[in-house]
């Protein structure tokens, strides 16, 4: 693509030369001269680093006279767009391969990819244009939209339907029992989980992920919604749209995050707690069962408050030792004045 | 099955039809009238939320002209056990797909399942009854006791033998090899990891968990002990009897966790520490290496201590702003009295 | 082996019988006499335990008249590389398994070992002495040096590139997409993730770990380094050589971490925040995004401080009730002073 073409793509305004042939893009500090890069200032930052990158997408008012620069607002966002343009994802070629085992009962859709070692079991449903990736899996009864990707190793149940467009990362788990048990007079038995999991379009779940099925009814992830790695979700959690969980997160059963909330790395949430929308909770942040955590906002630390709590109370922490002092001190004052 | 049939089976009062055929069972909110359900109030909830339920297992004293009712002491533990009556769990038809491969020293008994693409090295055991699911691994050597249950791309090593009824979850990788390294020089040179996993009956390992062999000596869990997704287990860690690890919770090596412990979610335990009979850790609770916790009751926070120290010291912390307004009040009185 | 070989081999002082044939190796506590095993005391411990252990390695000045000694300086570090020479790591022979599936276009070196079920996609390269586990995954272009090995179901992206002598174990993924997002209006829409992933030599990897490609650049793991299971590493991280993380330390992108540091269980670190070299983080330490901590030595806590620091302020909480009690007798006496 040309440096105009990318202009005119993300609407920005093009300074120097638009013809400008762009064969990819990079990060600002290894991109060469026919490559597309991006700037924007972090705190601190008054000038643009030095760069080879032919095209750069700045803020308006950047100047570099040694190179062609698109002008625009967000200059992040623009390069994701001029990105998803220059380098198209990777899909796999449809065909379903020879080692992979298909039940004839599974119903197949136009232009499948099902790779090496991958098990379809009985009823099964693959939509239109979805690929089910090298040794993954989706169980009896399992109902995959269209245009789903399963990685390599990826597991799906029977009891999971997904929407469309949905990416299941390697090694994620969506459908497992639930951690259900009872204690009967000296051990636990097991609650059974014959619920599932609904997940919606657009969502993206992450490498060795799990997303528990729900015990009766069943556990649902809503549109545009996007877990990070290695994140757990217990049966019967209810996820919102447009959610974002950082990597290792970690829902217990029954807990209800609504829209456009987000989860920071590791945080923890309790038995049918709730995470109102909109609210962002940092990482390692803890919320205890039962609890509801909101209006929109920051919030942190277990169990979570407001961040603008959280931090002065951590002043307060620090001041303890010149308050142990001045205490020491108005005592001996005290003393003086007790003296006859 | 009737609801007379369950009464029985749970050995409650039913109240109401008796003939009720039942075909499943659903959560209260979402039951059908040809559907089983159970209810126990929660906090400040005094009456039965509206259901079209066929049947409702209820406390003593609940009343509802509308539907039948089995009245027991315990509902939830009631409907659990119904519920693995009504919908028995699904197991996989015995037989050998043609695409598993098992090498002819392993030994495979009666009624075996191994899925597609199921690998079985050398020599491996494999009970009665037990399943081995798709594209999961049993290494050289490795024992399953009978009516065990491996999911889809479970892992479980060579130096791992498993007791009865134990389920191990899609993912799960157990016998890895232990976190040892000396540090020789400039560099670290491994500590080889050459002892085994013992795992007791009726255990259950979440989906993507981790249990890694021992040193010399062997990692073992005892039996009935539950283990949620995501779960790490050092090498040569000492798991009691029906032990309950909630996921994402991480043992470093050689821990000690005694019978009916309960660790909350993300709750971590540094190397050699000890966790006594009964103890409840809460979510995210931590304990540093060597340490021990007990007697049994409710513990938290990093170090962990008994709850209430915890929720006394973070009352007290909450105090802090009143306790430096009261010294400066008081400072402001002495330095009056001081005055001449 | 002989006592006296193994004294040899490790350089200490040889006590007792240097004749005597060592089959294995195993922890004191259930070495038999034809064992080798070792012992460092353990604080408070001044005598070995009794042990039925043929030769023991210990350090100077340990006596017991009954079984052969070997004395030095650093007894575990001996005890491994005697166990390196007694116990060889088993090792898979060579040769492609009739069921893996390997892309004509992919470069396999001398000696390869590729397992059951594996599959190696286009143009990938396996370095020569290599070995791919059952239903392991190499995606196309991705690259293993020599000696490198993936347990079963691990998953190499094709954007991956190994050293030598690389270990991944069993489910860990490399390579997948990192979690870029950038929000437009009501919704995110996906950042591209199109850098590598680089991992020098010596490095190990644990189950079910995660390492995340880079957006744009690659994520870096440098020689040496060891990584626990349930790991997660980052878009964009920079690992040095010879770092430690154990199980579930959590990096968010753009994580720098410097040689020789060593992160604890659970520690988790936000975006761009940097480690520096030899810095030890304890278990469920946090840092924040953009934060630095270093020099070298022990830091521990959320948001994480010198280790001496945190205990400190620790120490400090501890003495609240007393520092309320006391405020309030200078309360009491500042008022009798005030009386007329």
């Amino acid at each position: 693509m040309t440096a105009a073409e990318i202009a005119a793509l993300v609407g920005g305004d093009l300074i120097g030369d638009g013809g400008l042939e762009l064969a990819s893009a990079q990060a600002l500090h290894r991109a060469r001269p026919d490559q597309l890069a991006f700037w924007e200032p972090r705190a601190g930052q008054s000038a643009m680093p030095s760069t080879e990158a032919g095209c750069v997408i700045v803020k308006p008012g950047v100047e570099d006279p040694c190179r062609t620069l698109i002008r625009c607002q967000r200059p992040r966002q623009a390069f994701a767009r001029a990105l998803r343009a220059l380098v198209p994802a990777a899909w796999p070629r449809p065909g379903i391969h020879a080692s992979a085992v298909v039940e004839s009962s599974a119903m197949i859709g136009e232009g499948v990819h099902i790779g090496p070692g991958a098990v379809v079991e009985a009823n099964a449903v693959v939509g239109p244009g979805s690929s089910i990736g090298p040794n993954a899996f989706l169980g009896s009864g399992g109902v995959l939209g269209s245009s789903c990707r399963l990685y390599a190793g990826a597991t799906v149940y029977g009891n999971a339907r997904l929407g469309d467009r949905v990416v299941v990362h390697a090694g994620a788990v969506i459908g497992a029992d639930g951690f259900g048990w009872a204690f009967e007079t000296d051990r636990y038995r097991k609650f059974p989980q014959v619920g599932g999991v609904r997940i919606s379009s657009d969502v993206e779940i992450g490498a060795n992920a799990c997303i528990d099925r729900g015990a009766l009814d069943d556990t649902r992830v809503g549109s545009g919604t996007k877990l990070d790695n290695l994140v757990h979700i217990g049966h019967n959690c209810q996820i919102g749209r447009h959610v974002m969980m950082a990597a290792q997160v970690g829902l217990s059963g029954g807990v209800v995050v609504e829209d456009y909330a987000v989860l920071g790395g590791q945080a923890g949430v309790g038995d049918r707690a709730r995470i109102r929308r909109g609210v962002q909770l940092g990482g390692q942040g803890g919320l205890l069962p039962d609890k509801s955590i909101g209006p929109a906002g920051a919030w942190w630390g277990t169990p979570a408050r407001p961040l603008r709590e959280v931090l002065a109370s951590q002043a307060l922490v620090r001041r303890l030792p010149r308050l142990i002092k001045d205490l020491a001190s108005l005592r001996r004052r005290v003393r003086r004045l007790e003296r006859p």
